[in-house]
C-alpha cells in the first residue's frame, strides 16, 4: 500500500454523519460546511430547472459564457479567468501543470493544497500561523523562507481562522515572490462575504503579473457546493498554461448555466453581507458567553472556536454534537491546531440557536 | 507562450457552430457527438427534479451510493471501483498520479490520451493501426515496442473507428504487459452499446490483476455528457493510489444521483442496444449507396466515413454540411487519418435521414 499524507476528513459530509449516527440526513444541522444558508440565488434554481435536457450535451470546452459572466463580476479580462469544476480543481490543476519541486503552505490551512502538492511528487514545507500571535501572518518573517519556493499557497480571508490578511502585507509577501520566483496562490473563496473585499482582493493585481494566481470560488457564497464551480485569475500566459493542461469537460453544463445566472443578481450578494455582518457578530457574541470557549472574531461566516479552557478536546465535543444531529468541524486534522478547536458557520438565526444551546449542553 | 500539442477540437461544440454559422442552437443536428438518442432515461429526468435543491450540499467524497450502484451493474467490489468527472478526469488523474516517463497511444485515438500524457510531461509514442489493415491492431507487432512503455492506452470499441479489439489480440498484448510493467488502459466508454459485450469486457480480469485499468463513461450510453459520469475499474490498490491523488469532490452531486438512477433502468440499456442494432445497419447501408465515400462497419453508434473518392476532403465535407445544420466530425485532427474520414452519429431515424440528404447534397 501507498502511504498517504495523515488529512482529516472535511466538512459537509452529512451522508457519513448520518450512517454513523442514525439520524435521517435532512434532520441534521451542518455547521461543518461554511455555505451561504441564504443561497443559492433564486435565479439559479429557475435557471437548471428549465435547462436540465442540456444534460445530454457536452459542457463547452472554452466555458465561453461562464467565463465571460466571471470577467464582467471581477473586472478583468476573459483571458485572465480559468473556469474550474470548484476551485479544488484549480490547485490540483496548478500543481500538476507546474510540477513545483518547492510548495510552501501555512499551518493550519485548507488541507487540499498541501495533499495537492504531496500528489504531485512536491516537497511540501509549512509556514506556522502562532496561536499566541491570532494565527496572523508575519510577513517579513514568512519572505525569509522562501528560496527555492515554487508555489505559496495562501488563504485570504483564511480558513479555518476566518481572519484577514491586510493588503500590505500580503504586498509584502508578493513583492518579494517576484524575486525569489515563487508562484503566489491566493485563495479569496471566502473573500466575497467580506463588505470591504475591494480593499484585500489581489484579482486586479493577478491579472497583470505573472506570479500571482486568485482562486475565486462561487460555491460558498452562492451556495452551490454540490454543483462545483469557481475560477481562477492569472496572467493570460498561465491561464494557456493551465487550459492547456486540463480535462476540456471539466466544468459541467449545469455549472456553467448556474454561474452565469447567479452572477446576473448582484443584489443577492449584498443582501447576504447585509445578513452575514449582524449574524455573525450575534453568533460571536452569544459564544463568547458560553463559558469555557474562546470563539475568534471572524471577518466571514465561519468561526474557529478555541475549547482550550473548557477540559474537553474538540474530537469529544464534535461527536456528542453530532449525536444530536448538529455537526461541527473538528479542527483537529489542521496542521498546528492540535485537539482544540472547531469550526462553526454561521447559519440561520433558529439554526444559531440551535447550535448554541446543543454546545452549551455538551461542554 | 507554451507549446500546445496539436489538438484538433473535438465534437459536440454546438455552441461553436451555431456562432460561426449563425443558425440558432436548437436548429442544429449534432453527429459530431457519440450520445445515445434515446437517454437519458427518464428516471434520471426525474431524479433530478426532484433533488435540485443538493446543489447546496457538498458531493460525497466518497461517492459510497454510486460506487455501490456501479459496483453492482459492473460485478467488481466497490473498492475496485473509482468515480470520475467523466471518463476524461480519469485519464487526467491516470497521468498525474503514476507520472509515466513514456505514454503509448494508438494512431488514431481519441486525443486525450495523448494531451493528458504530454500534460503530464511524459514521452508520447504512437503505434500506428493501418488504413489497410481495417484500422485493426496487431497484437504480435504492438507488443514488439512495449518494452520501457510505462502507460498503453487502448480503446474498445475503438473511437473514431468502430471497430473491436478481438478478446484473444487484447489478452495477447494485456498478457505481454506484465512482464514489460506497462498499464494497460483500456478504454470501454462505448463497449455499453455492443450486444455480445461481455465476450470484449476486461473488467473482470482488471479488478484482480493491477496492470489494467478499464474506463467505463456513463455519458454515452446514458447520455449525460452534460453532467459528467464516468468510472475506472481496477486493483484496489491502484485505486487506492488515484483516490489518495484526486479532488474529492470532482463528481458532482447531482451526477452522483443521476448515475444511481440511471443504472436502475436495465430495460434502457437493452431497449438501446435493439434499437441500435437496427439503425446503425440502415444508417451504414445507406452510406454504402452514397457515391464516392466508403462507411466502415460499425461495432457500435458511429461511423467513420472514408471520402477518398469523392475527391473531396473532410474539412471541407464539415463546413459545407455545418452551414447547413448537420455537424459531423471532422477526423482531420486524429493522427494518421489526413484530411479525408468524417466520423458520424447514429441518431433517430429522421435525424438520420435529414444528415444522408445533406451529406449526398454536398458532395
Amino acid at each position: 500500500m501507498i502511504e498517504i499524507p495523515i488529512l482529516g476528513g472535511h466538512g459537509g459530509n452529512v451522508r457519513k454523519a448520518s450512517e454513523k449516527y442514525g439520524i435521517p440526513e435532512n434532520e441534521i444541522l451542518d455547521f461543518s460546511a461554511n455555505i451561504n444558508p441564504l443561497g443559492p440565488p433564486e435565479g439559479v434554481y429557475r435557471c437548471l430547472r428549465s435547462n436540465l435536457h442540456q444534460i445530454t450535451r457536452y459542457p463547452d470546452p472554452e466555458n465561453a459564457e461562464l467565463r465571460r459572466a466571471l470577467s464582467a463580476h471581477l473586472g478583468v479580462e476573459e483571458d485572465r479567468v480559468l473556469a474550474g469544476n470548484g476551485a479544488t480543481e484549480i490547485i490540483f490543476l496548478t500543481i500538476y501543470a507546474l510540477k513545483p519541486r518547492r510548495v510552501m503552505v501555512t499551518a493550519p490551512a485548507f488541507s487540499e493544497y498541501a495533499r495537492a502538492a504531496w500528489s504531485g511528487g512536491a516537497q511540501v514545507v509549512s509556514y506556522p500561523l502562532r496561536e499566541e500571535e491570532g494565527f496572523n501572518l508575519k510577513p517579513f518573517e514568512i519572505i525569509k523562507d522562501l528560496t527555492g519556493v515554487d508555489i505559496l499557497f495562501l488563504c485570504n480571508p483564511h480558513n479555518p481562522v476566518s481572519n484577514l490578511i491586510p493588503p500590505e502585507a500580503l504586498m509584502t509577501v508578493i513583492e518579494h515572490c517576484r524575486y525569489t520566483g515563487t508562484l503566489v496562490v491566493v485563495d479569496e473563496s471566502f473573500l466575497d462575504f467580506v463588505e470591504e473585499r475591494r480593499d484585500y482582493t489581489v484579482v486586479p493585481y493577478a491579472a497583470r503579473h505573472d506570479h500571482v494566481l486568485v482562486l475565486y470560488s462561487l460555491t460558498k457564497l452562492y451556495a452551490l457546493p454540490g454543483l462545483r464551480l469557481g475560477c481562477a485569475v492569472a496572467h493570460r500566459e498561465l491561464v494557456a498554461r493551465l487550459e492547456a493542461c486540463r480535462d476540456p469537460w471539466s466544468v459541467n453544463r449545469l455549472a456553467q448555466l448556474a454561474g452565469v445566472a447567479a452572477l446576473q443578481d448582484p443584489a443577492f450578494s449584498d443582501r447576504t453581507r447585509r445578513w452575514l455582518r449582524k449574524e455573525k457578530e450575534f453568533l460571536f457574541r452569544k459564544l463568547q458567553e458560553v463559558p469555557g470557549i474562546r470563539p475568534l472574531h471572524p471577518e466571514v461566516n465561519f468561526i474557529l472556536v478555541d475549547l482550550s479552557e473548557s477540559g474537553k478536546g474538540a474530537s469529544e465535543v464534535t461527536e456528542k454534537m453530532a449525536r444530536r444531529g448538529v455537526l461541527v468541524r473538528n479542527c483537529s486534522s489542521f496542521e498546528g491546531l492540535g485537539d482544540r478547536y472547531i469550526r462553526i458557520a454561521v447559519k440561520d438565526r433558529l439554526a444559531n440557536e440551535r447550535l448554541l444551546q446543543v454546545l452549551s449542553d455538551v461542554l
